[in-house]
């Protein structure tokens, strides 16, 4: 009899998430705890918690560099030491059950693949817009194993130094943190905005989201901040398109959700620089599954192998 | 009985060429015409000339985007027309065997894996440097069906306009042509360089191989041109081991025998930019092929079907 479920684990960010999804992409259960320094005794915990003789395997998406021919995870800024910590030995030696492991954003586009905006697509992009900048590509229908780093692509050869070590990457310039340094610096310097009554004062307490607040509120300066990170988000999903030729470029992350100003300032840009052949047949897109895109393709790893 | 041999057809630039290939990737005879207005025609005669029954296909690869879905021609800079041509009917009908068509760039990836620098590998990227810039990528031993334009990948957001249309592309930066674009501004404005002898007086006779052939005898305006050029490769290389994470990068085409200079400075460039663990896997090597890469994988891509 076919195992029914797949438990896949969200190694993202502030928190870790685990859920019970079933082969088609459904999400089942879903737990969540603070990430802790002891991360492989919480994935087990998670994952004990969870599991039955109906799981087929576990699904780990990590924000970071993942050595496919290893299984391992090479370097997470926002873990530092995963490196060390072998979850497909910890895993299986527990549960005696196929461990996968794949970067997030990668994971979000297998899982927009399987149940979301990607579904009867074979060719597409997602670009994950948030605080940070990832991505993930599908080819012929299938997750590309590649590092899809798209945040970390200059498109700026001399412009601001990234904590990468790279100059004038797309992540410096049209992602939530960069749009939210630029809204305090303008603050900072004494600048007038609606943004001052959203903080108390406090600029420190801004958010990207308020930044969006104040520009669909017809303040000038977030308009402008919004609509620069938007171009520059152009000139990347214009590299990606003439690169990739996707038919669609998905877009997911908090940022997305600022479609009528950034994005749509970032579509025009597009279409201004990509190939026209290559535009003209590319679909920009949100997607469906939003927070959950991680969850569900990284559980969709385990049924596909 | 297996049929021996794919006949490829190389549609790239000022010639028309055309091979009998076997499927080991050694080509057996070659025969070449400068490019005619009748293409369709000339293809059709060509292929005759080395047509027998131990042919199992005809693979072309053309210098423009591919519509894979429809193979045909989208668009060609070189070849304007080409995108009327229906060679995949025109050559069936004749010869009656399957045809296959790729992008120039994309055959040549394909053709390094089977018989050249890629023989072995999984995953590597070609880049190949001469008057224009393009790509192809190899996945999971495969040759990835994308428009892999590369040299159309903005890295200064503001810079330079672009034939196609974009500003800052790679190509404009650290193509043959840019280079001697600059050397041929830097005399126009009555600059000092050994490369005024090398062509009587008239800059409009130089190549990028005199600029080369300049810096190696220690002409500091030239080697200061091809660094600089070789920088920005470095910046485009880093792009794509950030968004690939290939094996390799193999790079070929004129360019690449300007080593010493060029290609040394990208990968100094890289080595800056890129992933550290990222380029630590990496290796940066010369095709083995060269010039022939495209009709041996226009070739493979018969046999491969």
């Amino acid at each position: 009899m076919k195992k029914k479920y797949a438990i896949a684990i969200d190694l993202g960010g502030t928190n870790l998430r685990c859920a019970l999804v079933s082969r088609e992409g459904t999400i089942i259960r879903k737990i969540k705890e603070p990430t802790s320094n002891d991360l492989l005794n919480s994935v087990l915990r998670l994952t004990g918690n969870l599991f039955s003789d109906e799981v087929l395997g576990v699904g780990l998406g990590v924000a970071g560099l993942i050595d496919r021919k290893r299984s391992r995870v090479l370097i997470s800024p926002n873990l530092p030491g995963i490196e060390h910590i072998d979850f497909i030995t910890g895993i299986h030696e527990r549960f005696n059950v196929p461990v996968h492991i794949e970067n997030d954003a990668n994971a979000a586009a297998f899982g927009e693949l399987i149940a979301g905006a990607g579904k009867g697509l074979s060719n597409f992009v997602l670009f994950t817009l948030g605080t940070v900048i990832g991505g993930g590509f599908i080819c012929n229908g299938k997750l590309l194993g590649v590092s899809a780093e798209i945040g970390h692509m200059s498109i700026d050869a001399d412009g601001e130094k990234c904590l990468c070590g790279n100059n004038g990457c797309l992540e410096s310039y049209a992602s939530a943190r960069a749009i939210l340094s630029k809204a305090v610096s303008f603050l900072e310097k004494g600048g007038e905005s609606l943004l001052k009554g959203y903080c108390g004062g406090n600029f420190y307490k801004l958010t990207s989201e308020d930044v969006y607040r104040a520009a669909l509120d017809g303040d000038m300066p977030a308009r402008e901040i919004l609509k620069t990170a938007g171009r520059y988000l152009g000139v990347g999903m214009a590299n990606i398109i003439n690169i990739m030729s996707p038919e669609a470029v998905v877009l997911t992350g908090g940022l997305a959700e600022a479609w009528d100003i950034y994005v749509q300032e970032a579509i025009k840009e597009t279409s201004r620089r990509a190939f026209r052949d290559l535009y003209d047949r590319v679909k920009i897109i949100p997607s469906t599954l939003t927070g959950d895109a991680g969850l569900i393709g990284s559980a969709g790893l385990v049924f596909n192998e």
